[in-house]
């Protein structure tokens, strides 16, 4: 906690914590009952440190992440009451507290008092995540199986690269994307670039305001079409111009998926940030 | 196969494979019933690709490795007889078809008929390892878990690596070396180097003609020591010239060890080194 200036939410002080980890054992983020999940992990950790024997810290998390993701930097806030912030003046250091409560597999980074009008979820301004894909070219390394799909034939990077570009813009992604009642599948596609990084492992980098479920896998499921030949850059436009889920392509295992990046706007505008999210997602969900 | 060259030892056929293995999963690479072993994978894959109800094919290993340990580039050779030689006659890709049988955490990269007095063991000059560490001062990273030994307090790599000096050269290395009745702990160490690499991880470089058990690690415990200031230079030097186990430092865990390189002398001095090899461990072992 290096910034001593609290902020209040509800007579509440809000944290931000920022981790990572790996996936790979994981009934994915979420709390789940009798489930092995990071929330779970992290709740119960969070639970022995503050003394609490409820595990429910109003936590939100930025980028939920399905069964077997990773994250490199994943972010979440937490909201902890008067009592539970007095528990928490006598922790010196929150994160090697934390960091010794946790498997390995999850390492928190940074957890300090958040600043003013942050929420984790709604401040966000875009979401960055990389599949990584290892193909016929690519070395044979079974320290990094966990983390590559991979592929016994060869894959055309640049053709997957231009192919991709098609998708860049605000769209309606439904062709991608696991359909959830009432929830728009208009996305804002940043950017995606696709190259063989190196180690000749094949990345596949998308940025995005927001990515609705299966959107980064089942994209790059059509992408691995293209790389093999099995499709063209024209069949990748007639899917996406149909705009609803079709099982063209496969929706790729999660372990080469990897959240790298949570980006938030400047101090002065995560409140507004916040508020602007809120209000559409309402929109949406009505 | 890329040699045509036919190397025949008492009618068997020769072959040199290299590999590489996450060794988290296994009970060491030497196979041992009803245990999870690399080399019994290998044995169980190449018995399903030659159609051999035995698994029992002469299979020698450059570097035996504990449980827990890893390795980029080990080296096996495995003879063959003439009936086994006419199956694979019809396999046009060994490797791509090893890797499909083998698990994820086993990756074959070469199977090719060894140059002529190639021993995968005994014609090796010398056995690289690798040891990582990440201290205090290094990122959390959970892809990197099974591959380093985590430490909650700070590390001086430069102070290891003057201590480590002391070890150059021949000498014995009965301090560090679980004892086997009769062998020598004699032991050539040519280059040992700590750094801090550029993702500010430890990393612990040694190289000798061949290594003892736990040596290794063994000497990792000691150089840990010094480097939290626990331990001199003088005393690592006390310890060494002692030439006896003793339980001073402790044997770090496996899951940081990876067994980097196998060296091999130019082709045409493989068999002198082989002889002189098994005649110096027949002198130790007598």
């Amino acid at each position: 906690m290096s910034q001593p200036v609290s902020h209040s939410v509800d007579g509440l002080t809000r944290f931000r914590m920022d981790f990572a980890y790996d996936g790979t054992d994981f009934t994915g983020f979420v709390k789940q009952p009798k489930r092995r999940t990071v929330q779970g992990e992290l709740l119960a950790a969070m639970s022995v440190i503050l003394g609490e024997t409820s595990n429910d810290f109003a936590m939100r998390v930025a980028g939920r992440t399905d069964a077997g993701v990773h994250a490199a930097n994943q972010v979440v806030h937490v909201d902890l009451s008067a009592a539970q912030l007095k528990r928490l003046g006598r922790s010196t250091n929150m994160v090697a507290k934390l960091n010794k409560m946790l498997p390995e597999a999850i390492r928190v980074h940074r957890f300090e008092v958040a600043a003013p009008g942050f929420d984790a979820r709604f401040s966000a301004i875009y979401r960055r995540y990389r599949y990584q894909i290892s193909d016929d070219f690519a070395p044979k390394d079974p320290q990094q199986m966990r983390y590559v799909l991979n592929l016994t034939y060869a894959l055309d990077p640049e053709a997957m690269n231009e192919a991709a570009q098609v998708l860049i813009g605000l769209g309606d992604f439904a062709s991608f994307c696991k359909s959830r009642e009432g929830a728009t599948t208009i996305r804002d596609l940043k950017r995606v670039k696709v190259k063989r990084n190196s180690q000749n492992i094949i990345e596949i980098e998308l940025k995005a305001d927001a990515f609705c479920h299966n959107m980064v896998r089942s994209i790059v499921g059509a992408l691995i079409a293209v790389g093999a030949g099995k499709a063209t850059k024209a069949d990748l436009i007639r899917t996406f111009e149909r705009a609803k889920r079709v099982e063209t392509y496969k929706v790729v295992e999660p372990k080469g998926l990897t959240l790298i990046e949570i980006g938030y706007p400047v101090a002065s505008r995560l409140g507004y940030q916040a508020e602007r999210s809120r209000a559409r997602r309402t929109l949406d969900e009505s």
